[in-house]
């Protein structure tokens, strides 16, 4: 058979590139990479609908390499195909063989694992952390339902990687979402980096697994070509049939196969010496000839794309003020009290944000009733726009990249301290340049009754990192925004989502006076003086701000006038916040009801790299916190409730006189 | 049946415990308490071994509480049986009802959610933050082999999350290692906090995977004394049986159980207000008449412990110093070259630890040939107490949350990067106040080749967040380790074990030169000056101590004499550290191949509060590096390498001398 003959040349010839590549790199992983050269083959010259040209087309067929070390194929693939690459779409080139020599090196965009911000379009999403691939392909099939393209996404998952809870996630997903799109494609080549795999990723275990999950499934050899071609053939059907069960494809492979008399199989991420590399490359020619491997040129083809999208590009309408959106969905009421929850604010935001933007999607993890995402599905506008994740926080990370990647806007809130389930997928997005707004809810100790096991308290810590870094364009690669009241949330939340980098918004449980009003402007980078002083200057945030306000006059009878600075956001203006400790006296106190590390940490490093004399005392929570039934109870078990702010004023500037 | 008829008695008397508990808080969750209250009774009552007075003695079975919000339930039959409570073991005190009704107050050891930590010792770990538990019985399973006991560990899981990945991770391990003694319940109440939980995690679909996994499953009613029973009766068995299978427990249970028609199935995590509860506890009431529900004492009755253990309390062996242990493991021929890979000190160091400490367990995922763990594992007499736990880290560290409950003294390993997928669980031992000893390897840039979807890179943000706390015992909380040789990380890994607490060693891919020797001292807490100057005072660690070595003799061409600081631990001496600042005229440089708000941002930390006129410039990673063939390729791209340090130390004192 001629397709037989053509893909058994084709993948040969893409094996002995890959070994070429991590051999000239020194590194990489040219066994895992032989294993999928068949399934790439079909994949990448015969089966997806998509122009090499322009990869990442809205309407085109998308492949996600979950097992990302196996990506020398790939590139092998692109480099045979001439695919773009390049990070600037205006300058995208052609890929070649030569570029594909340079695989990992520092300016070359064939990056040691897939990266589309590396300059490979080609790849959806980062991929490498293992275990996240099949999210990030429902979450492009999510996408592409709602801007009704037919395109299907084809997801190469390892074995190995399967022991990952997240693809089980991803396939009680996909289930519930009947995601027909997605083709999974698990790559069972029996070897992890440490020998065999368990008998769990077994391929008769895995679908059995998978069929439980109600997931209909083919089990096939990975290197047989015409039947890697009926599976897909029939994925085709399946994708297309509205009432079809969604299916996935399980093969056997080999790892190596074609040179595992020279690398076996057991030989995990290194590259072959040059002397095992000509071995190899001899090895594979002689398979080629027993197999009758030959290129004809007719055999295989890219079929055209043959949607063109009408993308719906309606402009984005502005954004109601806060009273306007309350009133417009009939919460008006809620500002009467003098008080309201930030986390109610976020929903308000969300649901206008909604209305305002089409492409902005929100996903929550079973705690849409906590954190007001709620809105969003309530509305029976947005509410095809909105996904219930369960509770499955690392599924949802992977699918609002996934969602990100085609083109959507994605708002992913639960409980911060269950965002930290997903540091690792949010990482992974991160890299992959996407502009994901996360919003973590209950944060800090305000939370109370329920224990440290629900409050976030290391999380302004771990974002924190992320501020410090410089997106490609020079800006800040994240904001970290901390709004004090609901007039902030909203503000912040619509700020977020004009903003086109990632963000984390934290917001609180507790009802809390309003501190702003519609005419109090937030920008990304800000703060606000709430009370001007010139004894002691108090930054806080968050819950936080209420505390200090109580402690203001307390401080006045004292004889401290302190200046308040609501320092919303991180990264934040160094000169400004400079000059307000300046005008303090150089005396700086921090308050804070998560771990050190964090905000008051952010304002030491600012006035040590000034390097005038200045005193920062620092208030945070310095032990694991328990439950208390009020805020107040926790606050006082931590030392810092008003009264200990009081003190610890009181106490630095006692020290500062003498 | 009398048997029937006591449990429904009792189960029916925990339930308006739990809610009396519930609305005395103001909060908790009643509804999923009585879901419990059945198989909680026929637990705690009439099948597990154990002493109310010593309930976590070593040989007694034990529950593990993966919903822990469900806890009310356990709480109300502690204090029913006079369970004993407090923090500290010496003064115990049996629980009352009064001391239920206290639940979630500040002062109270019945905190919101279970953690033994805070007085509760009946729990074995924190519980709360979901889908951890099975992995945590696991962990205490493997504890219980090691240790000859006999002991059975129940574990209640939610079908609401069951969603997590993490599960079905934990059943992967329970299966690989044949793990019959524990018992996974899982509690199909059907709702979870959104409404119905998925039809993925319906009782029928739950049976099918856990089959497809390899587990025998017996779906029962939930609220049916007998069928509980017999389910559990029959666990029992295949727990002694060598050749079983493991089995598990599907149960259909009611979410509100008995109380439907007053706070019906949907309600989650509200307390009933007062007259919800007059009307629960009559509806109750009804409920126990139409039953037949009689306490009577003999029908139920906790077995008491028949095991006792002879505990193999071997005292810890001193540790052989580094040369001694590569001598003794045939690695002596290390040293000679004058370089070596911190990991690769690491291996030897956990061999070592392994002979000299019978409480040491060594995991691993997957990558045990990159960390070096494999040493643990090639050693045949340390063998069976390493644990692969293939690619799923969430299971890896909760299952050493479980040994570390059940008396040993886990060392888990992977690529730093990857210990970010468990952060959530990690914090959860930490909690539990757990000595757990974390090691990320391949830290920081220098892995080069794979690109930063292998880097860890804000790590040390945030374990740092954790080191600003105090432990119970007002000592740091966490230790956070970066040696920059193979002496310093074999000492610190004999440092690491030796400290009562946590610890995060974070250890280095590349050969590196050696700095130190076997007389070197090192401490938590400590650093090392490794040049003296008095112009500018450098602090690093890890592999940038070698890049700023390269620096040292280019400054001295420059008239730059500067101090070399090697801040291994982070907290660290403030004082000390201060002092070498003021020795260099207040100028320091920190130098990290981390995100910023890591080491830098601790030193700046200690200046800001000490308040003197200091300057301190912080080097670091500033943009998500990419792939480069060499360390050296990579740090030049991010402005890290040795000349770029010079640049820096120049343009800092230039500025200082203006």
């Amino acid at each position: 058979m001629a397709l037989v003959a053509s893909v058994h040349a084709k993948a040969i010839a893409l094996i002995k590139l890959s070994l070429e590549m991590t051999t000239a790199a020194g590194s990489g992983h040219p066994t895992s990479a032989a294993s999928l050269a068949h399934l790439v083959t079909l994949l990448m010259y015969h089966h997806m609908r998509y122009d090499p040209a322009y990869p990442n087309h809205p309407a085109a067929d998308r492949l996600v390499l979950s097992e990302g070390h196996a990506c020398p194929i790939v590139y092998a693939a692109a480099a045979d195909l001439g695919m773009v690459i390049g990070q600037d779409p205006q300058h995208w080139r052609p890929m070649t063989r030569d570029e594909a020599l340079r695989l990992r090196a520092i300016d070359s965009e064939i990056d040691g694992h897939p990266n589309p911000a590396a300059g490979f379009p080609f790849f959806p999403a980062a991929t490498g952390s293992l275990g996240q691939g099949l999210s990030i392909a429902n979450g492009l099939a999510l996408a592409a339902r709602l801007d009704g393209l037919d395109k299907r996404i084809f997801c190469l998952i390892g074995d190995g990687e399967s022991r990952e809870g997240q693809i089980w996630e991803a396939v009680d997903f996909l289930v519930d979402y009947h995601l027909t799109a997605v083709c999974p494609i698990f790559n069972c080549n029996g070897y992890g980096q440490s020998g065999r795999v368990s008998l769990q990723q077994a391929p008769e275990v895995m679908a059995a697994k998978l069929r439980a999950a109600g997931v209909d499934v083919q089990v096939i050899d990975g290197h047989n070509p015409t039947a890697i071609q009926q599976a897909l053939a029939v994925h085709a059907v399946h994708a297309q049939a509205a009432a079809a069960t969604p299916c996935a494809i399980v093969a056997r492979t080999v790892k190596g196969w074609g040179f595992t008399s020279v690398l076996g199989s057991n030989v995990h991420g290194r590259a072959a010496t040059e002397e095992e590399k000509i071995q190899a490359l001899a090895t594979l020619d002689t398979t080629a000839q027993r197999l009758g491997a030959t290129w004809r040129k007719g055999d295989l083809g890219i079929p055209p794309l043959t949607t063109t999208p009408a993308l719906d590009l309606q402009p984005v309408q502005p954004t109601p003020c806060f009273r306007e959106a309350l009133q417009r969905y009939g919460q008006e009421d809620m500002l009467a009290q003098g008080k309201m929850a930030p986390r109610r604010a976020y929903g308000v935001a969300l649901q206008a944000l909604g209305h305002a933007n089409p492409r902005v999607v929100a996903l929550d993890a079973d705690v849409r009733s906590s954190t007001y995402s709620e809105n969003f599905l309530h509305d029976a506008a947005l509410q095809e726009r909105f996904f219930e994740c369960r509770i499955a926080e690392q599924n949802m990370l992977s699918c609002a990249a996934g969602l990100a990647a085609g083109g959507k806007l994605p708002f992913v809130s639960t409980f911060g301290k269950f965002l930290e389930r997903a540091y690792d997928q949010i990482e992974m997005g991160l890299i992959s340049g996407f502009p994901l707004k996360l919003v973590g809810s209950h944060v800090g100790v305000s939370l109370a009754a329920d224990g440290p096991s629900q409050m976030a308290l290391p999380d302004v810590s771990f974002f924190r990192a992320w501020t410090t870094l410089r997106s490609q364009a020079g800006k800040p690669l994240l904001y970290l925004l901390q709004p004090a009241d609901a007039y902030a949330a909203y503000a912040l939340t619509v700020a977020m989502a004009a903003h086109e980098g990632p963000c984390y918004l934290r917001t609180l449980r507790p009802d809390v006076p309003l501190l702003y009003n519609d005419t109090t402007a937030f920008a990304l980078g800000g703060h606000h003086v709430l009370a001007e002083g010139h004894d002691l200057c108090i930054v806080a945030a968050g819950y936080m701000i209420h505390e200090v306000h109580k402690a203001l006059p307390l401080l006045k009878e004292q004889g401290i006038a302190a200046t308040l600075v609501d320092l919303y956001s991180l990264p934040f203006d160094d000169v400004a916040i400079l000059q307000l400790v300046q005008e303090n006296q150089g005396q700086v106190l921090t308050v804070e009801d998560n771990y050190g590390a964090s905000m008051g940490s952010a304002v030491a490093d600012a006035l040590a790299a000034h390097g005038g004399a200045y005193t920062l005392m620092q208030m945070y929570v310095r032990q694991i916190p328990k439950s208390g039934r009020t805020p107040d109870d926790v606050l006082r078990s931590l030392h810092l409730a008003a009264p200990d702010i009081v003190q610890a004023a009181v106490r630095m500037l006692d020290v500062a006189a003498r």
